[in-house]
């Protein structure tokens, strides 16, 4: 059979990855699929600088169009980011009858319904492993591996940036400003890190995970989501002495009819599976009816596992080319869409158990005043932890809770805040398992 | 598109898992595919017994050749175990067109180059994700997810029995037999549990790992192989003072033309992320060229996750039938094989840290002895524990090495295990990161 060529736009840090892992494994890849891949063209805005990869004269273009319109491509990858050009040229490809390939979470979050119709209309595939979990090929669990089951339960560390901070703050004691700091001089944040360290970035691999899950795309903007940017390493030395460690989850949990989706600072029992995923580690954890609970682990960002993923994509389509396939398996997984979007449940009817914070004043009774706010909205305490008094009369109080009602806890806080007591605001951390 | 039919040969665990999740989620497997899937025949010896799942008059049958000479069945499952009777159903199957799926891991780990070539030269597919980590989608993934990658390195927790063995004697301090009798009582073990704890079971799940890694078949009887008989609650405790968890590893490694393959118990450091797969649990660690270390993690085995393997197998070829195709994925992932197996390389050329147990008469001049030994044979100690006179003046000495080559411990503990000084032969267990 003759070769499949693929155009790339984009040849940033994953389009490099993408493009040496073609490169460089290229007859382990040709064993693979039994026919040769060749990148044809890779178009980018800057054709100067050296990305360490040879390219033969007339590959690295300008003009993405020549790649869309190139009867000759088969495969077209689009890794630009943004949502704008990405979306016309995704779109435009797709029109074009090219099989595509993205990494975009943040198109296919805000936009993936409109390119899934487009895509299957066309009759044409699209897959997007490396737009969740870097290198880890969990969307493909989803769509193949998992496929006898309904999902239950998806519980991520999607944010590589904020679990570096995390791990950093955790075991060098580091504040949250340092933590930041170091992961920007790493390279492993931008600066600012916001959409890494507010929960966006997660959330928007949250909802592509949920449609993959569930058979439907979500609507991004009703997951809840909440940074990492109030926590300290007196938290996370807290966490460890009622046996947790700190995360940034993001969960999707089936409560029938509805999805739980939220995306928080979370507390993890330290002999959790996820409890050793640390630095710029992802993993995916997933219960199905059947078949329990499963992980997925490995490097969430960077441009040899993103492109690893990228690649796999590649392969999967150049497979189906050589066997005549246009769309072995549709975008979301599911043959027979559900109508419409998948209903997320508001953060306020979610159960869970809590950690709080309270900064206070030392004076007597005011531990017995917050027990009081929490007891007469059902908010029961399983430990409390009241350390030595600190400067300026200042003292930490911290708590857990059995299972309480996130609208209680909301009412309470509330509640509690407002006592002259109390010295700063009172931080919440949601406790998963 | 009409219905794809399905027959079960063999209605124990495994098919009555398989069933269920058939008949159970029908209707989201067939939301997913796209056409429905029916289970038109089961056979078995047993017509009687209640696996506790409705199935219509008719379709559990004792005759197997009427499932794999019917014409309307597509896809022939074969989870009856055992390599005699298999085998013959098996190729039996393949010749009358019909694509298989199996768990049988001592059959393809045994007869496998067989078996794949039989299914090429058919052109029918064979799948067999249910025959390693029970529900986790291990062999999808080296097959489809990390297929960009030259895999280098693959290390598995893959016998769930030996590993709640192992976590009974570490959690509970219990001895090697209690928890062995444990693991019998709660259904985790046969009685006896040979090929769980001697290794036979992990190492025929690593050949099949290291076939679909690499792209050809393996020798099974060239893997090396040692069982967890030999350990001790106390070896476990000097592990956890070192830092260290006791696992029953499979570990592969690509080492340039030849692969590594050995099952042994191993030292891994606390903080691997293979450290809280604990109980039943089973997982793979993968690092790949380019994508780097990923971890899969599940139910190793029982009912329901080996059913959802199988039936994530039965869902591909579902789907491939629908596209007209016949072997999307050869078995072993590779379009073109290497010719003949892969070679091995022997045990004697492995080079690791080791951890030593000695039992020494407590007397002067002991450890000078061995360490003179181990000296002269280029190992070179890293930490020693000697802990308080035991009754019976016996004293354990337990040591780490740095990386020492594994022909040079051989000799070393051959002339150590032969001094006067030394009451029972040494505990040796590789250091495995």
């Amino acid at each position: 059979m003759k070769q499949i060529n693929v155009g790339i736009i984009g040849f940033g840090t994953v389009g490099s990855g993408t493009a040496e892992i073609l490169i460089y494994n290229r007859e382990k890849i040709s064993d693979r699929v039994g026919t040769d891949i060749n990148v044809k063209r890779i178009a980018d805005l800057d054709l100067k600088t050296d990305r360490g990869i040879l390219l033969e004269p007339g590959i690295l273009i300008h003009d993405v169009w020549k790649i869309i319109n190139d009867p000759e491509i088969d495969i077209v990858v689009e890794l630009i980011g943004g949502t704008e050009k990405a979306k016309e040229y995704i779109l435009g490809a797709i029109k074009k009858g090219k099989h595509v390939v993205t990494a975009n979470k943040a198109l296919l979050a805000k936009h993936g319904s409109e390119i899934y119709q487009a895509a299957e209309e066309n009759g044409v595939s699209l897959a997007f492993e490396a737009s969740v979990g870097g290198g880890i090929p969990v969307i493909r669990a989803l769509r193949e591996g998992l496929a006898a089951n309904n999902i239950k339960t998806i519980m991520g560390i999607l944010n590589g940036t904020s679990n570096y901070i995390l791990t950093r703050m955790a075991q060098d004691g580091l504040p949250y400003d340092k933590a930041v700091q170091e992961a920007i001089a790493m390279g492993y944040a931008e600066d600012p890190p916001d959409l890494d360290v507010d929960g966006t970035d997660a959330a928007h691999k949250l909802a592509i995970l949920i449609s993959v899950a569930f058979g439907a795309p979500v609507s991004f903007e009703s997951i809840y989501r909440e940074g990492i940017d109030r926590l300290t390493p007196e938290d996370i030395r807290f966490a460890d002495e009622f046996g947790y460690c700190l995360k940034l989850l993001a969960v999707a949990r089936d409560v029938g009819g509805m999805v739980e989706a939220r995306v928080h600072p979370a507390m993890l029992s330290k002999d959790h599976i996820m409890a050793n995923v640390n630095d710029v580690y992802n993993a995916v954890y997933i219960e199905g009816d059947f078949v329990g609970p499963n992980l997925y682990y490995g490097l969430g960002a960077g441009k040899s596992p993103a492109g690893s993923a990228v690649v796999s994509d590649i392969i999967a389509l150049a497979r189906q080319i050589r066997n005549n396939v246009k769309i072995l398996i549709p975008p979301l997984g599911h043959a027979r869409y559900k109508k419409g979007k998948i209903s997320i449940q508001p953060i306020d009817r979610l159960n869970s158990a809590y950690y709080f914070r309270f900064s206070a004043i030392d004076k007597p009774g005011v531990l017995s005043k917050i027990a009081g706010i929490l007891g007469d909205n059902r908010i029961s305490i399983s430990s409390v932890i009241q350390k030595e008094r600190k400067i300026g009369g200042f003292v930490p109080i911290v708590m857990l809770t059995h299972e309480a009602s996130e609208s209680d806890v909301i009412n309470a806080l509330k509640l509690i805040d407002q006592l002259d007591v109390l010295t700063a605001k009172t931080l919440m951390i949601r406790v998963e398992g």
